[in-house]
């Protein structure tokens, strides 16, 4: 209901996935589940949490001490918070693999910087119904697979593998190094959407919702392929940017058209 | 950033389009200001403000009152609250003669029951950006034209109009008597998106979130069109939907495949 989210306190939800406490987030991180960020409040005397961060690549987030106030389900958590994964990440690999074993040509999206939650779920779910092979996100400045990620992404997290990705750049390079050519969305393209050969190995590449493609993924990318624009606005929602591309993909490749 | 929409108080909200309390709402309503809705708590005397509301044709809710103590920016709504919509609603006429002037054929999207402002937000914003005439969308059980929904369009409402109908299956008769073809979005639809004939005057009706396409809809449409599903969910997200329908239609408009 559309007061909920105008309202001032939204029921807290304590799915587990927020873990509190220096002694709590290093136990978790210790025994290997995944997590996503762990975050730190400036002048936190967590020096042995941040070291174990480090050990298991999580990043470290250094924020205002309101703002875990503000994360906090039960707030003790001492300047520390580890955000888990919902589930686990796959390997590019796994990625790669998942189309060979299908016998289809790749078809893959990977968000640079997406940091909505709604926008990710709602990516991921176009990119199961489109029958893409997974999704890449990076490790830092984005959102992971919280669960506001999960609930957007209405079961498909189930079924569509997601990369984490410690170098954006260099993951586009592996896939292009595997023969996926790489698509850059973006308004000033070179190739208009129903000019783009979708009809190969494919990886499209959508930008953050405020700033769009980042310079070094732009430069990366094989093409810069744009949806046609009718009206004023310059630019579509993220996830529904990313439906249209995958649909068109999927057009391309079943009607040869 | 991600954990702030999982955080316990977001910062609120206070936007003017809440108005609270007996008085205020009573002379909002009778100023003629556009009022989405009445909230009213079970059991508040507030019979006065009711009749006011009909009067004006604002649909009144009733809920507990504790819901309205979680809307309320200041905590003082004596048991009723009015939502104001942050811009004007347009007549269905008005979206048809937009199509007239600019010499096109109309392209309107219908949203049966979206609830949650980030779609009907993203499905205005998309609904623009392909350049359709209006977004037409129900006065009951349905968000509004709410701050939300317009951060969500991302400007877009101030270029696309938006009608509020009394009764969408009414409205959807009106649009049929102007030679408008409407077609409902679903997945077991009798016609496939590639070969859905966009190139003539054509509504698209989008369900809601949770149940899709409500019966009565349904039996309006002239057709009932899918989008192909290649995965193992079974819908994409509604703004998802409405987007890759839109830029179908586009591309049927522009390159005539």
């Amino acid at each position: 209901m559309a007061y909920e989210r105008n309202g001032r306190r939204p029921p807290r939800e304590d799915d587990g996935t927020l873990i509190e406490g220096r002694n709590a987030v290093l136990e978790t991180l210790r025994a290997g589940r995944t997590v996503d960020k762990v975050f730190v409040a400036e002048g936190a005397r967590i020096g042995d949490v941040a070291a174990e961060a480090r050990r298991h690549g999580v990043p470290v987030v250094t924020c205002d001490r309101r703002k875990l106030d503000h994360m906090s389900p039960t707030g003790k958590h001492q300047g520390v918070i580890a955000q888990a994964a919902v589930q686990s990440y796959v390997s590019l690999e796994d990625i790669l693999r998942t189309a060979q074993t299908r016998g289809e040509q790749p078809l893959i999206v990977v968000c640079d910087g997406v940091e909505d939650p709604h926008n990710l779920g709602a990516i991921i779910r176009s990119a199961e119904t489109a029958g893409a092979h997974g999704v890449i996100i990076p490790k830092r400045r984005a959102v992971g697979l919280t669960a506001a990620v999960a609930r957007a992404a209405a079961g498909a997290l189930a079924y569509v593998g997601v990369h984490k990705a410690n170098n954006l750049a260099a993951a586009l390079d592996e896939l292009k190094a595997h023969g996926v050519w790489v698509f850059g969305a973006e308004a000033d393209g070179t190739v208009g959407l129903y000019e783009a050969d979708f009809d190969r190995p494919v990886a499209i590449v959508i930008g953050s919702e405020g700033k769009g493609l980042s310079r070094l993924i732009r430069e990366k990318c094989d093409h810069i392929v744009s949806i046609p624009l009718r009206g004023q606005v310059n630019s579509l929602n993220a996830s529904n940017a990313a439906a249209v591309l995958l649909f068109e993909a999927v057009r391309r490749r079943t009607q040869h058209g």
